[in-house]
C-alpha cells in the first residue's frame, strides 16, 4: 500500500469538524477504497480553545491557515473557511502556488476566482476538487464532470438554496406570510441572522455559475447572471400557483439559447406534477438534460455538515487515489468566453398578478397594450379578495410563450396609462 | 498531451452502435476532457454486413470478440455483448489476461462472475469499469463507489426495470391488465418477445445485486437475492393501493439488517408521495440512504441506447484519464462475504388480499389466525364487485409491523381452515 496522504483541514466550522469527524471514523474504509491511509496532520481555525466536541492531540495546529497550506507535513489541503477573499484564498493559493491539491467547499471564491485558481491547479498538476460547492452531499459536480461527460446539454435547473426553499414551502403549505416564514427558519437555524445573501438568490447564483461552466463548457463567470430573489413573493401568489397547477420555486436555469446562454436566478412557476415541484424543505434538486441521457435529476441534503463533509470526503478520497481532473472538466484555456443571452430576450411563459383599478374600461386597457406586445393570454384570473383594497382587485393573467421585452414593455403602459394600483408582480413560467 | 487512447468495440447492437457514434462526433469535447484523444481501433459483432448506420471504415474486424481483446493496437476494450457466459465473459477474460482495461454495461456478467473478474482487473492494475449495467444512463455505480465513500449505506432502493415499471405504470393510470399492459409494451420495444427475464425480476436482480456490492462492501451475490416478479400484480391491487395512499412498484431493496443483508426484488407498496412513487413509465431511480448524506435520490432513463452509451462512454474517459479503481469500491480481497438475512425474519408491513367466503364466521376465523400470529391491524377494506364471484368478496388487510414468518403461518392457516377461495395475495409495504 502507498504511503498515507497527509491532509490539513483549514476551517473547523460545522462542515470542518464533520470532515475530520468523517475522515476519524471511518479511517479504515476510506483506506480500503483509496488504497492507502487518510491522515488528518494539521488543523487551522479562529479559535483555538473553542470545544468541538473532537479532540485535537497529535494535530499540528496553525493560527495562518495560509502557513498550514505551506507546512511541508501537509500533502493536500482542505479549506472550509469561506468566503471569496481573505484567508480562503490566501490558503488556497498558498497551496496551489506549491503544487498541493485542494478540496473545497467555497462556492463564492470559486465564483470570484475560479478560473485563475483552475489554471494555477492545471499547471501545477494538482487537484482543485469542489463537489461540496453546490448541492451539499448530491455529486452533481462529479456528475457533469466524470459520468455524464459524453452529453451536450440544453438545460441545467435546480433548487440549489434550501433556506429559501424552506421558506416558500412553509409558505405554500401553511398559508405563512414571507415574514413569518423567514422568522421561523431563523429560529431553526434554516437561515442566517442576515438571510440576504440565501433568500436574494446570490447563494444560487454561485451555485449555478460553477454548474453553467461544467455543463457547457464556458468560462465560470457569476457575474453574468440575472438574479431576483423571493421577498416579493406573497401568499396570494402562492396560491394562486396552486390553482393554476404550479408551484412556485427559486431556481437557478443554465440555458443554451442562439443569443448565448442565459444564467438566471428567479423565482418560477414550475408545473406541479414535475421532478423539481415535489421538492420540498430545505432538500436542494437538479435536473441535467443531456442529449445522450435525456433528464437525469439528482436530490438530497443541499446542506448541513454531514452531508457536506460528505461531498469533501468524497474529494479527499479522489485527492488520494491520484486523481487529477481538470477542475472545470476541461483545461481553462480551452473554456469557451462566457456570452450572456440578453434577459431581454428570454422567451417563455409568464405569470403576471395586477391590481386593476374597479372601473369601466380598465380590462379593455390591459388587453391592449398585451395586444400591442403581440402577447396572447392563456388565462385570466380575477379574484375578489377580504383584503383588497376597495378600488382595485387582483387580476392575475398567465401568458402564452412571450419575450420579457414584451411583458416590460406592456407593464410599462399598463402602469403609465394608470390602470393598476402600485407595481405588477412578475413571475417567469419555467416548463419541465 | 498524452498519446490516443486506442479502444476495441466488442458488440454493435443499440448500445455498441450508439457508443461508436459518440465517440466519433464527441471526439474533440472528449479528447479536451480525458486530456487525451480516444480513437476506436476495431470493432466485433456477429454480423459483418449489417447497415447499423454508422461508417466502419479504417476499423479492423474481428469475428471473434475475444480476438479483438487480444489485438495489439486495441489498449481498452468495451464488451457490450451481453450474456453470462459465452463471447462476452471470453472477451472479457481475454482483456484482463493481458492487463488491458474492460468497459462493460453486462450485468449479467458481473453478477455471476463479478468478484473473480474484479480480482483479475486488480491483479492487473487496471479497471474494469460498468456503470451502463446499472440504471443506465443515471451515474449510480461512480455515486456509490466514488461521491459518496464516506457513509455507511441502511438501505438502497430502486426501480431498476424499466419495462416493469412501464407495465405497472399503465395498468394504474388506465386500468389495463397485466397481460393488456405487456402486450402494449412488447408493441412500443419496451419489452422483448420473451419478458420473463425483465417482468419476473431476475434482470432487477442482477443490477440490486451490483448496487448491493458497493453500498454494503460484500461480495457480490445474485443468488441470494429473493426474486418475485409482477405477473400476479391485478388492477384490484393498483386500485387498492390508490386508495390506501400507496402505489405498487417492482423494486430492489438491499438493506442492512442484525441477521445480515435482505436482498429482495419484489412488487411493493410504496407511499404514494414519495420520489419512488413517483417514477413513471421506462424511467428509473435509485435513492442511496446515506449516513452522512441522508436520502439522495438519482433519476433518469434506465435504458435506451444513447443513455447507456452515455455510460459506457463516460467510463472510457475514466479509463482514458487513468483511473483504475477497484471495481467495486475495495479491493475484492476486502470484501466481505455475503451473508443472506432470511427471508422469513424480513420485518414490515403487509398489504393482503383475500377472496373471503361470504359466510358467517369466515371474517372471525381470519381474525383469530392473525391474533394468533400476534398480526395487528391497520385496515380492513371489504369490497364487493361485480365481478367477484357469489360466494367470495375480496378484502384487504392491512398489517402493522409484522415478520414474514408470521404472515405466512396466518395465511396457511386462513387457506387450510376453508375460508377463502384461491390463494392469498400479498405485497410488501415498503417505508419511505
Amino acid at each position: 500500500m502507498t504511503a498515507p496522504l497527509r491532509v490539513g483541514i483549514a476551517g473547523l466550522g460545522t462542515v470542518g469538524g464533520w470532515t475530520l469527524r468523517l475522515l476519524t471514523e471511518r479511517r479504515a474504509a476510506l483506506a480500503a477504497a483509496a488504497g492507502r491511509d487518510i491522515e488528518v496532520a494539521a488543523v487551522s481555525a479562529r479559535q483555538r480553545g473553542r470545544d468541538r466536541g473532537i479532540a485535537l492531540d497529535g494535530l499540528a495546529w496553525h493560527d495562518d491557515p495560509a502557513a498550514l497550506a505551506r507546512n511541508p507535513k501537509v500533502e493536500a489541503v482542505v479549506e472550509l473557511i469561506g468566503g471569496a477573499e481573505g484567508p480562503a484564498l490566501a490558503t488556497v493559493e498558498a497551496a496551489l502556488a506549491v503544487g498541493k491539491p485542494v478540496v473545497t467547499a467555497n462556492k463564492a471564491l470559486l465564483a470570484a476566482h475560479g478560473l485563475r485558481l483552475a489554471a494555477m491547479a492545471e499547471e501545477a498538476g494538482v487537484a482543485l476538487a469542489f463537489e461540496a460547492a453546490v448541492g451539499g452531499g448530491i455529486p452533481v459536480v462529479k456528475t457533469l464532470r466524470e459520468a455524464l461527460v459524453a452529453n451536450r446539454f440544453g438545460r441545467v435547473i435546480g433548487i440549489l438554496n434550501g433556506t429559501s426553499n424552506y421558506i416558500l414551502t412553509r409558505m405554500e403549505e401553511d398559508g405563512l406570510s414571507f415574514d413569518a416564514a423567514l422568522a421561523e427558519a431563523q429560529r431553526l437555524g434554516y437561515a442566517e441572522a442576515d438571510p440576504s445573501f440565501d433568500i436574494g438568490g446570490h447563494d444560487t447564483a454561485h451555485k449555478l455559475a460553477i454548474l453553467t461552466s461544467l455543463a457547457f463548457g464556458t468560462a465560470i463567470d457569476a457575474d453574468e447572471v440575472y438574479v431576483e430573489g423571493i421577498a416579493a413573493i406573497t401568499p396570494l401568489d402562492l396560491a394562486m400557483a396552486e390553482e393554476l397547477g404550479y408551484r412556485i420555486k427559486l431556481i437557478g436555469v443554465a440555458i443554451s439559447t442562439e443569443a448565448g446562454i442565459e444564467q438566471r436566478v428567479h423565482p418560477a412557476m414550475v408545473p406541479k406534477n414535475g421532478a423539481i415541484a415535489r421538492i420540498r424543505g430545505v432538500t436542494n434538486a437538479v435536473a441535467l438534460d443531456g442529449d445522450a441521457t435525456g433528464e437525469i435529476t439528482l436530490a438530497g441534503a443541499g446542506a448541513g455538515g454531514a452531508a457536506t463533509a460528505s461531498a469533501v470526503v468524497g474529494d479527499i478520497v479522489d485527492v488520494a487515489r491520484g486523481l487529477a481532473l481538470p477542475p472545470f472538466g476541461r483545461p481553462a484555456a480551452m473554456l469557451q468566453p462566457f456570452r450572456r443571452a440578453p434577459m431581454q430576450r428570454h422567451a417563455g411563459g409568464y405569470y403576471i398578478r395586477l391590481h386593476a383599478f374597479d372601473r369601466p374600461g380598465v380590462f379593455a386597457g390591459i388587453a391592449q397594450r398585451m395586444a400591442e406586445g403581440s402577447i396572447s393570454l392563456e388565462s385570466i384570473v380575477q379574484r375578489r379578495q377580504p383584503a383588497a383594497s376597495a378600488d382595485a382587485v387582483p387580476v392575475v393573467l398567465i401568458t402564452h410563450a412571450t419575450t420579457e421585452a414584451a411583458v416590460r414593455q406592456a407593464l410599462d403602459g399598463i402602469v403609465a396609462d394608470g390602470l393598476v394600483a402600485g407595481q405588477p408582480q412578475i413571475i417567469r413560467i419555467e416548463k419541465e
